[in-house]
């Protein structure tokens, strides 16, 4: 068994942490906001394979009160990650492994600088996971992870897989991080950014609209071609196959009840939204690769002045 | 001096009509809303080329009070097509001209069919006009009208030239009423759409913003674009210069101030917004003739679904 630091304990992470204690490791949660709610409550996960709850998960509320661990797992929302090297340090001692378990292009760079690449992971979480009441989260469907390494070694792979085993979690590595954040962004942009674009919609609302599911497709396409071109550029192997990316993204889409993406969550709610990691980091290394990508640009244009005008109205 | 009817005497309407009153026509305004404040106080116009009221112009709440005229100015929103035939009917007679003073493609065919095509022209203002108080209009800055006729007829351009003249407005005609429309529509699409899609902003934060600026040209050039296909497949000689309209729509918007175009005022006050005029009839064609419109579909998609939600919350 390991000791597991989440940090970032929201919906994602607070679900992921709870199946790994479930499993029996020593899982440490830091909190903010559901401090209090679980330090009398527990944490609980109402999920689509079954509820359960922790009832008395260790919690902190600063990370230095957990100190080293074998295993950090950082899901902060990408918009908070200039706090992301503060907040694992106190966690990290000479053999701690990291699990980037975030939305965006480019964060394990981040974390790789910090600490250090080879300790560093990617987690690429497909999965309808939304917060509930304070010391709950609703896992309302799907719940796959990828998870890459930084610098791609096949051992520290098996190292990564060892942690998981056991854990209600379908669990799956990628030879190449960088193709397994591009085909994560070949959901995230057309979706996250569609939902908050077209007015704060659910996905439904997209899969079944003509006009949008185009558009969701048109803009899957253009990332599809920039994460080619990074691959290519970057001398790696991978590819992602365009039509087999569009017809399995649509199916998985088409198959989910009426979802309220995370980016869509913190638009309705008027929170600051990922627009660096999900769309300014790819659309960035686009252009620089000179791949069209049009509907990107206009997307991410969008994004960036909803997101500035939450910023400016709420905080 | 002609008689004439401004059916839909919003602000647009009410601004060019009484520019005409001005000018010495018998100039009847059609109003809803602003009947019993145009009836006290008279309209205002409040304008960047000098502030007048009309004290007692002629107003009437329904188009049989007004009768046959020479001359109808038709400025109704362009979602309210359907009703426009009803309400301007009973103000045609055997010699009545038609302006049809609105935004968007395809909507002279309508009129055409209605009353024959023969007595309908299109109106292209290029102006920042916005309604104020209960009657009274901003005009904010530019104002000159171009007209053109739904069959091309260069005579009738004369009589309709004839009827600007003396009044304090720049008019001056296009012997493609076709290319007028779509050279309007590249102002419209790019700035109505992004005022709308990117959260209710004004045309300053677009020209400024080098993501949004880059957004506005980019989808300007489709419909250029698609204006050229459309104005070759009718057979046509006019066609529009890409990178001429490109620098005169940038540098005439970098010119005004803060400006809300009508749709995003719409989009912010919760009103039905012009998507089938200035959207939805230009992609279709531009679909029908096999141009590629991807920024033009995704803001359509966009503004439909945003359009939507708008009927859903108010009405």
């Amino acid at each position: 068994m390991s000791t597991v630091a989440v940090i970032g304990a929201g919906a994602v992470g607070s679900y992921y942490g709870a199946r790994l204690a479930e499993a029996g490791h020593d899982v440490t949660f830091l909190l903010r906001r559901d401090y209090d709610a679980v330090s009398s409550a527990g944490l609980r996960v109402e999920s689509i394979d079954g509820d359960f709850t922790l009832d008395a998960p260790s919690i902190a509320r600063r990370s230095d009160e957990i100190g080293p661990v074998d295993w950090v797992i950082c899901a902060l929302k990408a918009t908070a990650i200039e706090e992301a090297q503060a907040l694992v340090a106190p966690c990290v001692g000479a053999r701690t492994r990291i699990l980037v378990l975030m939305n965006g292009l480019g964060l394990e760079d981040r974390f790789a600088e910090w600490f250090g690449g080879e300790r560093i992971f990617g987690g690429l979480a497909f999965t309808c996971i939304n917060r509930g009441e304070p010391g709950c989260v609703h896992h309302l469907d799907y719940g796959p992870v990828t998870v890459g390494h930084h610098l791609d070694d096949p051992a520290e792979l098996d190292v990564a897989m060892a942690l998981w085993q056991g854990a209600h979690v379908e669990v799956s590595t990628t030879p190449s991080l960088l193709a397994g954040r591009w085909r994560k962004l070949c959901w995230n942009i057309p979706f996250n950014g569609l939902a908050v674009t077209a007015g704060g919609i659910t996905t439904d609302r997209i899969t079944t609209d003509p006009e949008l599911r185009a558009a969701a497709i048109a803009s899957m396409r253009e990332v599809v071609a920039a994460g080619n071109a990074d691959l290519e550029d970057r001398g790696e192997q991978a590819r992602l196959d365009g039509d087999a990316t569009v017809e399995e993204m649509m199916t998985l889409t088409d198959a989910m009840e009426a979802y309220r993406p995370s980016t869509m969550i913190d638009f309705v709610e008027g929170r600051a939204m990922e627009v660096d990691a999900i769309f300014e980091a790819p659309l960035a290394r686009a252009q620089e690769l000179g791949v069209p990508t049009p509907l990107m640009a206009l997307m991410t244009a969008q994004m960036r002045a909803l997101d500035r005008d939450r910023a400016a109205h709420h905080g």
